[in-house]
This record gives C-alpha cells, structure tokens and sequence, in this order.
C-alpha cells in the first residue's frame, strides 16, 4: 500500500465551521483511546499569544482568519512530531483571548491527525499531510448547528450569532476556506454522522499501525 | 469495522462521463488480478436490448439517459451475487447498439465493484452499495478527456463532439448524476489520479478479504 511504509503519517481534516470535522477528529480519537498509537492535534491550540494586547484589543480579533493562528509554531511541531520528539503543546484560554499558561506534552505517534480550518489552507502544512480530508457540510446545516450550539452552549442571542455568522465566518469561509476543497484526496459529505467514511480511515489506520507492529 | 462482517460488500462507483470512475474501478482490478476475491461490474454491460428496434431507430435512443439502461435485470444480478450465486452477465455491442449474444459468467465474490453513471441514481441499486463512491472531476476537464478520447479514438470530428456534449451528455448530466452526489459516502476528486483514494479503498478491500480468511 502507497502510505504504509513511512514512518508516521499525518492525515489533516478540514472543513468549514461547523462541518463535522471535530466530531470525527474525536470518533476516531476514541476509537484508539486505549493504545497510544493515534494523537489528534487541533489547530485551535495554536491561536496566537495575544497576552501583549489589552483585552479589549484581543475582542476584535478575527479569529476566522488564518492570521489568527500561530501557524509557525505548528509547523515546526509537526516537524519535530514526525521526526519523532515529543512537543508542549500550546493550549488557548477563552476566556482571556490569549495563549494559557499550560503546556501539554505531546508524545510521537505512528499516526496522527491534525484537525482545524486552515489545515488544507496553508501550503507549508499542506505540504505534511500523508491523507488530506475535507469536511463538506452544506452551509445551511452548518449554520444550523452553530445557532443551536452558540445559543444553547454559550448562551447567546439569535442576533448576534447571525451578525458574527454573515459578517466574519462566511466571507472568512468563502475566502479562505472552501477553497481548499480542492486539495483534499477525500470529501466526506455529512461529516460526523458519516459512518462509512469514517470507518474508511479507521481501517486505513488499522493497516498502518498492524504494518509497524509486523516490522 | 463496520462493514467486515458482511458476506459480501458491494462499492459503487459513480460520477460523470470522463470522470475518472472506470480507471479508479480498473486500478483496483489490477491489484486484485491474481486472485479471485474481487470483480469488477459495468453498467453499460446493462445496455437494454435493443434487438427490437430497426438499426436507424437505436441510433436515436440516450445513452446518457437512466432509461437506456436494463436496471431489473442488474438489480437482479446483484442479488443473486450477493446470495453467493453465479450470474450470466450480458454483453453489449457497441457496433450495432444493442445487447449482444455473448453473455459471461461471473462468480460471487467477496467484495464486488460495481461502476456506472447511474448506481447511486436509482434508489433500488444504492440501496444494495455497502460503500457509496461518487468521482467528482470539474466538467471543463471531463469534457476536455471526451473531446481527445473521441476525436483520437473514435475518429470523430470535434463539432459533433461539442454537440453531442451540449445537447446530450451535459443536460444528462446536470439532470441526474450531479445530483446523486449528495448520497455518497466519500467523494474523490481528480478521479483516477488520486492514488490517496485508491489506497484507501484498496485498504478497506484488503482488511475484508483478510477478515474473511481469519474467519
């Protein structure tokens, strides 16, 4: 087989807000929850250190852009992860808008998925994935999904989640993101729900991680 | 896995003329051609028998419709395969545009391939895929590969090529095989240069056949 001879391999799902491609990060997360085998790696991790700026400040980022994302950073993990040293991970405080003051240490895996927005968008990390994914969820149920969530989960208004959702995430979608469709080697439609897909990856997983262990 | 349970596991392969379907169904043909677990199915071996009809009158049927096609009688295949029984496949002869009198056995294997422009169209054949595949390839590239295959191959000239395509095969397409789209499980694009999605397959190929020989 064309990738099972390398030594790590990086799969990248994208998608656009939304689409599904957290929940499939995750489905495939627990499906290796136990053996250390499988990393998945979010782009949201490597928002930028905002701590210079003052708070209000920090409010007017677009994080809908690519710009947001301490990119550099990721790249030379990724780098160091397939070379086979261990990372600490940036994680992102929320609250504050800013990089938190928590490392994660991430070990090498055989395998491992790098998941976000900009992942098929950006050239340098493009250029590191093994399997490129793209997530393809039509918008209306993507905005769907982001209504209930926002309004549910975080507790905002209609309003302000449709004038977030019509003046950054869609020009930041159609600009940046839909583009990258046509990188992918795969477009799983429907993501998350999508079973068959899924289990396509797992098994593409399954056969590297039996290579290794034969080897 | 979800799907190596099964006793057989039918894919089809769908996406418009040119779109790359036939040489993603023969790739996968090559690498199982030594062995017997893996047939390849065409629907344009469904042709309808068209022995009825004065020679001028089948020039004037659509080959690009749903209704050119002997969909009962491949249904009906597909369910004997999937039973474990033999089937007489028909043959069709493209010289004198009908169903020609050779017919060819094929055996029931594990994992069948089954590839055409309409099997995620009709409801009762998408129904029987276990793994759904539509090869989405930009129409200008599609129309450029029919342009050279029948002007090369076929020594036709290029205006009726065009006219062929505007009047028949694009209106076909936009009307019933963009649309089936939407009920893929995965859609590949650049089809049949995608060796990532051909690897993928071919993977889930051989975890079932090994699934089998466990068993």
């Amino acid at each position: 087989m064309l990738l099972d001879d390398k030594e790590t391999i990086l799969i990248g799902i994208s998608g656009g807000s939304a689409s599904g491609k957290t929940s499939i990060a995750r489905r495939i997360q627990e499906s290796y929850s136990d053996s250390d085998a499988v990393t998945i790696i979010k782009e949201d991790d490597y928002y930028k250190d905002q701590s210079f700026l003052p708070f209000e400040e920090r409010l007017k980022t677009n994080y809908d852009h690519p710009n947001a994302f301490d990119h550099d950073l990721l790249i030379r993990h990724l780098d160091m992860l397939k070379k086979g040293e261990q990372i600490e991970k940036p994680t992102y405080d929320y609250v504050h808008h800013t990089r938190s003051d928590v490392t994660e240490i991430v070990k090498p895996t055989n395998v491992m998925v790098l998941e976000g927005l900009f992942v098929l968008e950006n050239s340098a990390i493009r250029e590191r994935l093994d399997i490129k994914v793209f997530v393809d969820t039509p918008a209306d149920i993507r905005f769907i999904r982001r209504l209930q969530r926002d309004m549910i989960e975080r507790g905002r208004s209609m309003e302000s989640v449709i004038n977030q959702y019509c003046n950054t995430v869609r020009v930041m979608h159609e600009e940046f993101i839909e583009p990258t469709k046509k990188y992918a080697d795969i477009i799983i439609p429907s993501g998350g729900r999508n079973l068959v897909a899924v289990d396509l990856l797992e098994t593409k997983i399954n056969s590297i991680l039996q290579n290794k262990m034969i080897k």
